[in-house]
């Protein structure tokens, strides 16, 4: 606990100020003495406070003064769910590009939101960011009692109890909803609480609509309020004097005698605040309307943002959210998106003058990145090996799979030019999917609509999409597949690539495949799905092996990369699969890359190969090192649709850099095989010594 | 001309201020009295000024009152050639992204920027910003005389000579360079004007390194200045009293006097700004370091912006740019990335409270949007068909086709997923292209750094690209082919798709056969190039009919679109194309739509057509309509690659709806027609009686 005398000395300094900025604006628009006087004075009358700008922002008057150049501003958010995870990104993101101070995120969360989150600011790395997280679980005892009507559900009334949860040494914080948009310095709002008299606790801006005054519709009996009452969905919270009030005391006993004659709180806990503030009114602090100009469909926000262009917060509160309609919601809109779309690794900035506050790894990072060798042919690979890519998991809803011990999810990772694969994989694969996608920030808002749009993608809830933030000239590909892999749910996995489709029995196969051969109860097991591929980008798609070696015998299938490169797929023994009715052992060759059903600890993927080769061939090395028995299945069968050939791949062929430069990464790959696995290494090896390239 | 008393008296408003201000400041400030002290007392004394901001930043005291809320701020710019005008767009919507009053840019342009810049902002349609351009061209005589060393060449030197063509009744304008960038509200910038005394005429920052002080290197002479001498990249200009001042008279003399000693000019106009300030230094309002921080190999500006992180302006003076070395480069770097890849429409948001500023055009389109009917299938068909996409022509340079009466230009459009065929194409075609790319801001850096990379498409100087900026969801087939067709600088266009290869020979041969048939001299007509496919995504290409006509007998190769969509090729005749030695004519049939080469000013396509679907068959109805005659070439052809179905076609096999609204789009064009051309477009009517759909 601070000592009390701190803040009451702080209230001091910031009224002999306050009393000097004043006089400083009473000189300076002498012209315009209604824009002289305090807000506070303006906020009880029905009008919306006036905010700073309009014609008095020629004065700096009404600015309180900033706060220190490094002060740690704290600010808590409530965040449950994956598109309320998905939403405060984009607040997260208007907050960092206007800031600058260090600040300190206090997020309650469900346990979805935390893993998402968490995973986020971890790769994220922004500096002087800090961010902790708070077990939404645990404070649904001292709400779930308060019966709610809003969209919002439990967690919005976790607002409540934040001073409970909060550590007891943080002595104020700014609370937020997910859906407010920043337009200004963060640290403008957190000067605000200099305004708080001593009683203050609480600082809010009036609400922008008629709700409160109860004559929107027939019968509406909203909760009782002071005025319009006040909106929270922007709050400066004076934690430490709410603890010594005794909050939980106090809006409690308030929100039970209102439950006598309401049946619900219909605005969660704006309900509660103000039916506090009520009994209470010197609790308050009005604030500017600027900070939370608020766009439901009835708003009165425009009394408030057409005396100024100098809005600071706007606020989606309406359930349409962007959909919303108002006469400038287009003009707020741009707004939004232009954060929305804001490519996150920008906001990777150091603040100049500021100790050091590099997120953890951020400091051996940069290490590793300065002892690259910038005259080194593999210069860019090494590079884009070392980046750490911002990964938002779970980006759309997703319903995990049921516990099932032989359940396999098909694993794989794309990038914007193949999103039309979606729908199609999905008719072919019914089950459980993990897919990495490797996109800007913008690509993530085209795929959210895609994915809306389609009838056949918003049906399905078992198909988990992970982005991957794009950054760098390569292909982060094994990195992809280890975000996907990573993520899988089922105790197997279907390693894929997003231009298969797989037969429409494959899922049933796979299972019933997995059951029979019981892999855990013997010698780990890699089942080879065979592959195939069409020419043609319309064709018929093989409902059977028997209708498939058809279409191989009459020329319109090949096994894959029959003609550019059959030593990927040779060792898969086509000739004895066409006769197999029982699965079949085959072994490991040089450069064999198979697609293959294994369980979901198998290795990683080596994240050294980026771009365009050896990706997949290094994996099947590693599970051969790891004495995977490799199981051809008999009946499985999986085809490549034809495709324009990625950049990737058009840059691989064109350049002899790029092919010496993977050599130099696959003798390196050995090195550490042999290293990691001694003699055993020794046949990979010597298999490299009699290279052939890729046609 | 205002009366001189007028700026004397806020003059001494602004002193009062100052004098109030800084008393704030040194209370609020008591333990760091150095940044108390007034930026003018410091910036002869060899460091550069302090800036806002650093620990003083939480005083408002050094800012001057803002211009009132909708005050017409100038801005002067000169701008030449390609670079420069895909530079100068980075500038502007740094600018207008932090803004908030109307704006007047001021370009002096050489042709290349104006129409490039010209097409930009008209398309653009941002409120409240006028533009007006000024022909560089006419400047030059006025400057040319003066030797010049400086990587802007001429245009360097323009800034010197503005004050006599700007608007005389302009009494102030903010001068910028093409390569800074702004991080706060300009009118920040034009509220310095308020410090000038009453001789001041030119504000400028210091220069941030050791250039004018003369010790660099051996024998290192550079032009007269005081101190370290001031940067022009960011100029406040009083015209006025430049004007009544004589400024001609006073920089020619003094340009000429020590050209006596030096060879040129190193720095062009801030050379001789420096050598005119030397002699009068009490012209130069000195302002502080953070609204240029000038960000060269050597610079000193890390002594500005270490002490704040509140810089305004960030100044890229290195002929590396955004490739400079320094040791916050990367910061300042992303910075300048985020309005690289900003998204341009979000900025066309008006300016709330001030008099509307509309740009031409904008409130009759805004007013037919209001009219769309939401329930009308065909809704997002023709909202699409209304966007006014921004347009920045001839993004990278490109060497204009010397004037040849029978040269021809492969006009085509593309987005991203299709970049890879450009490398491919040039290889095909060695003649002029013009090229319209459909981009999201981001995507044309991408763009950029991809022929960038490539050799064969950084060799060629005869493809124009024209970038038309994403918006909506649809992609606007025939208002790119209209942009690339506009573009197109020969006297004939071959109007192709990007997914074909022409044949190696093609190019020579459309050329030879435009002279031999002289369309000129007889009807209008239009050259068909008979339409192939390959349905492998490898295949040797033949390299003369013969060899095509191998290629399908052998089934490798087929009539474009044979199996799908037969009628819209089947017109051109296959089987006497075969035998064909001389061009035939064929006749118009309903959906045919071969690829043809028609004059320069054939019709345009019509821009209903969006997405996928009739928007070639409405193109050869219209010339068929204007009595073109279709002469099939016998030695053209041209081979379609495979690909993945586009995100439009898939859309279009998936939806009814799609379809219906497709079909109700005919019938009106069907509709326009026979409006147009009476009795002679019935027969299109009756072809469309007996529809047919796609396969």
């Amino acid at each position: 606990m601070l000592p009390r005398g701190r803040p009451r000395a702080l209230g001091a300094a910031g009224l002999l100020l306050l009393l000097l900025l004043l006089l400083t604006g009473f000189f300076l628009l002498g012209g315009y003495p209604e824009y002289g006087q305090l807000r506070e004075a303006a906020a009880y009358d029905g009008d919306p406070p006036a905010g700073h700008g309009g014609h008095n922002r020629s004065a700096c008057a009404p600015q309180p003064p900033l706060p220190p150049k490094c002060e740690l501003l704290h600010v808590a958010i409530v965040c449950a769910g994956y598109n309320s995870s998905r939403e405060v990104v984009t607040l997260v993101k208007s907050m960092l590009f206007y800031r600058k101070n260090p600040l300190h995120l206090h997020l309650v969360t469900d346990a979805m939101a935390r893993n998402i989150l968490g995973t986020l600011f971890r790769t994220w790395m922004v500096p002087a960011v800090v961010v902790s997280f708070y077990d939404a679980e645990e404070l649904k005892p001292q709400i779930s009692w308060i019966p709610n009507k809003h969209y919002s559900g439990l967690y919005g009334l976790m607002k409540l109890v934040l001073p409970g949860i909060l550590p007891s040494s943080l002595t104020q914080v700014i609370v937020l909803d997910t859906d407010v948009t920043f337009a200004s310095d963060i640290a403008e709002l957190w000067a605000l609480f200099a305004h708080f008299s001593d009683k203050q606790v609480i600082g809010l801006v009036e609400n922008q609509s008629d709700w409160y005054l109860g004559n929107l519709w027939k019968n509406h009996r909203p909760w009782p309020a002071l005025g319009r009452g006040f909106n929270t969905g922007v709050i400066l919270l004076r934690l430490d004097r709410l603890r010594q009030a005794g909050w939980e005391q106090m809006w409690k006993p308030i929100a039970r005698r209102v439950l006598l004659t309401l049946p619900a709180t219909s605005l969660a806990d704006q309900d509660i605040f103000n039916a506090v503030i009520k009994e209470h009114p010197g609790l308050v602090q009005p604030l500017p309307c600027v900070w939370n100009v608020q766009l439901s469909d009835h708003t009165l926000a425009e009394r408030c943002y057409s005396e100024t262009a100098d809005f600071k917060v706007i606020h989606w509160n309406s359930p349409k959210k962007l959909r919303v309609k108002n006469k400038h919601a287009e003009f707020f809109r741009n707004l939004y998106l232009t954060f929305l779309g804001y490519d996150g690794k920008l906001l990777r900035r150091e603040l100049f003058g500021c100790p050091s506050q590099l997120p953890p790894g951020a400091e051996q990072l940069q290490g590793a990145l300065a002892h690259l060798d910038e005259e080194d042919p593999c210069f860019e690979f090494r590079q884009q090996q070392l980046t750490v890519h911002r990964v938002h998991i779970t980006f759309l809803p997703h319903e995990p799979p049921p516990p099932r011990p032989h359940d396999v999810t098909l694993v794989a990772q794309l990038s914007m030019d193949r999103l039309q694969m979606l729908e199609v994989l999905c008719r072919h694969w019914p089950g459980p999917m993990s897919l990495a996608l490797y996109l800007t920030d913008a690509e993530a808002q085209q795929f959210l609509h895609f994915v809306e749009a389609s009838p056949v993608l918003s049906a399905r809830q078992d198909v988990a999409y992970h982005v991957v933030y794009r950054e760098g000239p390569l292909y982060p590909v094994n990195q992809l597949r280890n975000v996907a892999l990573a993520q899988a749910l089922t105790p197997y996995v279907f390693l894929s690539d997003i231009d298969f489709l797989p037969a429409y029995s494959l899922y049933d196969y796979l299972r019933a495949s997995i059951e029979q051969l019981e892999p855990g109860s013997r010698q780990k097991a890699a089942l080879v799905v065979p592959a195939f591929e069409t020419l043609h980008y319309r064709f018929s798609f093989p409902s059977s092996k028997a209708e498939l070696l058809a279409l191989l015998d009459a020329g319109l299938l090949y096994t894959f990369r029959h003609h550019e490169w059959p030593r990927g797929h040779v060792p898969t023994d086509y000739a004895r699969w066409r006769e197999a009715r029982v699965p079949y052992r085959v072994q490991w060759a040089a450069d064999y890359e198979p697609y293959v059903v294994v369980p979901r600890d198998c290795p990683r993927y080596d994240p050294r190969f980026v771009g365009f080769g050896w990706n997949k061939v290094a994996h099947i090395v590693e599970l051969d090192a790891q004495e995977y028995e490799l199981l051809v299945l008999p009946e499985a069968f999986t085809i490549h649709l034809p495709h324009a050939p990625s950049l990737d791949l058009s840059r691989f062929r064109a350049s002899p850099a790029y092919r010496d430069c993977l050599q130099a990464l696959k003798e390196e790959f050995h090195q550490d095989l042999s290293r990691h696995y001694g003699a055993a290494a020794l046949k990979y090896l010597t298999a490299l010594q009699q290279p052939q390239s890729p046609a």
